[in-house]
């Protein structure tokens, strides 16, 4: 609870109507995507860095949480209020502050929706490339907190790979700035890098340098449909290994293909094992060239289908499938649990057999689908959150998809994070001693645990 | 001093034949290429991982300090044994340990020679972009401990953009592995890019996992002649403006163009004020028109003369006065002090006037070469470091350049690393308050200030 006096304080600094205190209000920011919610303490809306650093003071004073928020999309449980405290909202920081085309830069405030961004820049001709899935409604902020992927990673790289600069206000109430107009910059230890991605525990960022690139010319935009995983997965392979990096190479697996099929019949064959989504960009006689090698590829190696789109309405028949895949699976079970782990590309088939071989132990449904360029996959298992003996066996097969995934020398979490959802497996990739560093990092720079308490440290393994 | 029992040890380590005591020896460890050396205690050649894990550990028993080196071919005086201690020369861990072409990942030892992995991935149709100067004989451990950049990082970026793990002794001689073979990784703090850049100072890395990409088809090379610097930049912004985004886009201004004509006679001409040098590379379809937009428009923008390499002989003969500027400009005065500014693009022609005043005001020999496209410049102090009249001059150059590049929103390194050079003035960037979260890390991660004393940190700002 935060004292009445206090609140008081706060209310000071950021005005009355930039304070919630009712049980609804605060309800509304207690959750976010993934299915457990708690209730914050106070909700604040600040405007600018000096009136989040002046609380971030207040915190250290009176020993209270706080829990930064963008728009709350998240799937790890990076925005939720665990321990109770002050939740920062920062959506009302929502300026981009300039567009340097000169010097291809953007510099933006946390609250800037990401989408929003992308159109500004684009109508300049310019790109930024970073496309979760929640790009329309996440902010910026978010993104760089979690270092947000998506698909056209595999091209263009992560969040992280655009974050050139950072302002912070820090958990002792201190204002830094890292990084900045330079795309190279090698001034001491590299705290661009390493607050973007640190879920809020190490600092809130409140001013974001990001580098922009050109926009490319062209897309070009292919589907192929694959009786055998092994087969899209050698494909995959081949691509990249003929020098082409498509935008971006999507995955889809069997379960996946049938839940879209039977809520939206777009035409997908219900007996195809995986289908991919292939994207290739750049200059238009480039990739005239590069789909049409793409296309021949698959077809060689086991593609039974492979449609080029030649219009924008065919381009959009093909993504309709794969945006259709979160609707069409929540029409199946209540609850999706959605994971996230990422293995070196080589070992995607091997993946996909464990984890459906761990679905079918423990008789859960799984779909998987995923950035196959990357290794990215999602296997996202659909259940009812109010079926405790389902959800003790959901549990158990986390733990173990975790544990495969490490063991195929990959990663607990390819974009989502940490957060709550993953922290009690946290030792299992980082082992003791990195653990350790990880802790001693955030224990010398919040000594009073302020900044999102309850994340990523509370590996039970 | 090392004591007689600890020195004992160590032997036992390594063996006898890997540590060396003798003066002659150790002077060999006390250089890099900053115009300082100093004598190490003692030097030490480990070939393993847990060799190297011993050393720490009787380090933080014994308090002695221990410098990682490479090469010695840095540019900071990152690994000078400034306050003496047993240097660890990592040469000796010199495997490749896989080129995973599937992944396309290499693993390597901290010791391999950089062009020597680069020759390895080529033969193999892959790519690892990153070229320092150096690139003939400073190491991989070396360029990620100092986070190497190089011209090809305006299109490709720098070391961090391609290191996806390591293998890390820590401060107190525990081993940790970060990332791995995974493109996408957000599992906890990016500790990854945290020790990429440390200058040594928070690990002693022993294995690194790169990422690799395709081998471009082709490259062309251009050189651009200006009457005036103002052209030549904004020639620099024009073709980023177009869309291309050229491998490198090096310039030299006119006392540099002297230096190589008159060392080299190249048929340079005297009176330019400036030289771009441009190549672009990928399929060949598209360089050559690249090539072409590229030419003309620097035709466009005051070029007085463009040349457009046929031949792989000419591509050479236009490579050849770039890297004829080391040895050039050393004819002038016996001692280099090369510095490494970077600054916004669009801030260079006002960077380079900054620069050539404050050489005029403090009577000194200054030439300015570097990476245009990064806004990264190369001001090249020439003296006599005999000369006590003219260093003091020179001190207070790098000074005041110093504050130049951070007013104009610059960095004071782009890609040379602080070390002990730049170590007085990290403060005029970072502030104190960025200044003490780097402190701050250091102090949690090598509580017994072992690894690497006496670098970074050492602002009297």
């Amino acid at each position: 609870m935060i004292k009445e006096e206090v609140i008081k304080e706060i209310r000071k600094v950021v005005g009355d109507e930039n304070v919630l205190v009712s049980k609804e209000d605060r309800l509304c920011y207690g959750y976010d995507s993934t299915p457990v919610a708690y209730l914050p303490d106070l909700v604040v809306r600040p405007s600018s860095t000096e009136e989040i650093r002046t609380i971030v003071e207040l915190a250290n004073r009176h020993l209270f949480p706080i829990i930064p928020r963008g728009a709350g999309t998240g799937l790890s449980g990076g925005s939720l209020p665990v321990e109770g405290g002050v939740v920062i909202d920062l959506t009302r920081m929502d300026r981009i502050l300039e567009i340097d085309e000169e010097n291809l830069i953007a510099v933006v405030e946390p609250g800037v929706v990401t989408y929003h961004l992308q159109q500004e820049v684009e109508r300049r001709g310019l790109f930024y490339p970073p496309d979760p899935a929640s790009l329309k409604t996440s902010t910026i902020g978010g993104n760089v907190a979690e270092c947000a992927g998506g698909p056209r990673a595999f091209k263009y790289g992560v969040t992280r790979d655009y974050v050139l600069g950072l302002e912070v206000v820090t958990p002792t109430g201190q204002v830094i700035e890292t990084g900045g107009k330079t795309v190279k910059s090698v001034t001491g230890y590299d705290l661009t890098r390493l607050y973007t991605g640190s879920e809020g525990t190490l600092g809130i960022i409140t001013k974001i340098y990001l580098r922009l690139i050109p926009l490319p010319e062209a897309k070009k935009t292919l589907m192929a449909v694959y009786g055998k995983l092994d087969d899209a997965a050698r494909s995959v392979t081949l691509i990249i290994k003929e020098g082409i990096i498509p935008v971006t190479l999507e995955i889809m697996d069997d379960r996946t293909i049938q839940c879209v099929e039977n809520y939206r019949h777009l035409g997908l064959p219900l007996d195809a094992e995986a289908i991919l989504i292939i994207e290739v960009d750049g200059p238009q006689v480039l990739i005239e060239e590069q789909a049409g090698r793409v296309a021949a590829l698959c077809r060689d190696n086991g593609a039974r289908e492979v449609k080029v789109a030649e219009t924008e309405e065919e381009r959009e028949q093909i993504w309709a499938s794969r945006r259709a895949v979160s609707a069409a699976v929540v029409q199946i079970k209540p609850t999706k649990i959605s994971e996230d782990i990422s293995v070196p590309r080589s070992a995607i088939p091997e993946m996909v057999r464990r984890l459906k071989e761990i679905a079918s132990r423990y008789r859960l449904d799984l779909v998987i689908f995923g950035h196959a360029g990357d290794g990215n996959l999602h296997p996202n298992i659909l259940c009812d959150k109010n079926d405790p003996d389902e959800m003790e066996r959901v549990e158990k097969a986390i733990g173990e998809l975790f544990r495969a995934a490490v063991e195929l020398g990959g990663t607990l979490s390819g974009e989502h994070g940490i957060g709550t959802m993953k922290a009690p497996y946290l030792k299992l990739e980082t082992g003791e001693a990195g653990y350790q560093v990880m802790q001693s990092i955030k224990s010398a720079l919040d000594p009073n645990n302020i900044l999102n308490p309850g994340k990523i440290f509370r590996s039970d393994i």
